[in-house]
């Protein structure tokens, strides 16, 4: 049966988006309308479909990764709120839209990202909602998620591309910036999958380097898409040219594939998702 | 055999002082300076103090709540330096030296702010370091912490004083701003020892309503030992002047001596806690 991957993401958005405005918390945490604007927007959820994919792959459930998919495109959504702010990016729109702070205030975006930060972790040890995964698979979840956003990730990536200027750019610091910044909570997205999954530890190693490898993709495909707008200092398609850019992204686009060759689950839909990331257009 | 509080406070202090410079992770780490200037300052470690003394009240190695005191401490760091940025109180000096956005820059603190958050949970969660609890404690420690950090804990009380003026506190707002801002964050730590020591469900109770009371036992007295500043809008001695204040703070007192008249642990270093907060100078 051939996966329609379209569909598959459209069905699964809708799943995600109903399932985070569920587990964002009751109506009267006076945050909430701050945390929802932040969250509950027109985001690609690319992450949390991720999870369901690897977690498909191994043929597990994807319900069963709801809680684990809810908090990693959370902790991804608190990022940009911060990302946004004027010390950092200054970004009046995100999404075709007035940024958190804008909309909201600088303070009160600062606070809603710190408690969308929390309320990832909430999700993922509530004792009112706990029968998704074992103790010790929750606690390997939140490893994954916490050590992927934190110095060593996510966190450490956003700051690196901050204190460093474009003179500064060789091939190794822009690898690095992005396999930080964007690359670690792709992977991150994909190992959960397959920790929620069962992976065996050679199939969890495939998924991660798959992960590492449509990270990058996403990434260099992301850059040459936002070529022209040329405010990033630290991009692909301005440190290589688009033509060379789109060499890379194919590169990495069959390092995905080979790591799939080494996997021993279902592989038909990681493909697709390969393709798709290397053609998209938005 | 009578307990030592000063001696116990200043060795714990330096206990914990050490596995926080331990627990920030590797040298490697570029954010590490600012985590470092953030985490590892002249803190009074009061709640892993409490984690500690809560464990040890209940017949448990302290040692075994090692990591989540450190996770307590360094998420009450983080909301300090986020609490200390332009967009907030905007304190230029904290603990006696510059403020962490003061001395780094304000993107900086800001991310540093988040990767302590994430270093907390990644502490909690670390696979290198597992035997201090079973996967089950575990969450239930992890759960403690985001629920009392976030919208319906610490974070949500920075919201609310941040959204009232001074002409819309009232006895109800004052408690709860102070419930939420400080409360939760002390009350967790006492549970989180609590629930490490192995408490009962009714020595559990008791230990919280302990830690609920001096959570506003100690920010009465922080609110009267600053009340010469007068900089604070939502503050008890402000509100009810320093006479009226006081006698609030004995009656915190009374309430935490009364919870602990409910709990069948060792009651001698708690009850000590109790007068020492009392009669603290700073």
């Amino acid at each position: 049966m051939t996966i329609n991957l379209d569909k598959y993401i459209r069905d699964k958005a809708e799943i995600i988006n109903r399932a985070l405005d569920e587990c964002l918390g009751g109506r009267e945490n006076p945050l909430r309308p701050i945390m929802d604007y932040s969250v509950l927007s027109e985001g690609k959820r690319f992450r949390p479909i991720l999870v369901f994919a690897a977690m498909e792959s191994l043929g597990g459930d994807f319900i069963a990764a709801l809680p684990a998919a809810c908090a990693v495109e959370i902790v991804h959504c608190f990022s940009l709120v911060h990302d946004d702010l004027p010390c950092m990016d200054n970004d009046d729109y995100r999404r075709g839209r007035l940024s958190t702070h804008r909309k909201f205030g600088e303070a009160e975006a600062l606070l809603a990202g710190d408690a969308l930060m929390m309320q990832a972790f909430e999700i993922l040890s509530r004792p009112s909602c706990n029968a998704w995964a074992t103790p010790e698979k929750k606690i390997e979840v939140i490893f994954e998620l916490s050590a992927a956003s934190g110095a060593k990730g996510m966190t450490g990536g956003q700051y690196l591309e901050l204190i460093k200027s474009s003179a500064e750019v060789d091939e190794l610091l822009l690898a690095e910036v992005h396999r930080l910044k964007t690359g670690a909570s792709i992977r991150c997205a994909v190992r959960i999958g397959g920790i929620l999954g069962g992976a065996s530890p050679q199939d969890l190693d495939a998924l991660t380097e798959y992960g590492e490898s449509i990270g990058l993709l996403f990434q260099i495909v992301d850059d040459i898409l936002d070529a022209e707008k040329d405010d990033e200092t630290i991009s692909f398609s301005s440190f290589y040219g688009v033509a060379e850019a789109r060499g890379k992204a194919s590169e990495a686009a069959e390092r995905a594939r080979e790591a799939l060759a080494r996997f021993s689950g279902k592989k038909e839909l990681l493909i697709q998702i390969i393709d798709f990331l290397l053609k998209r257009k938005r």
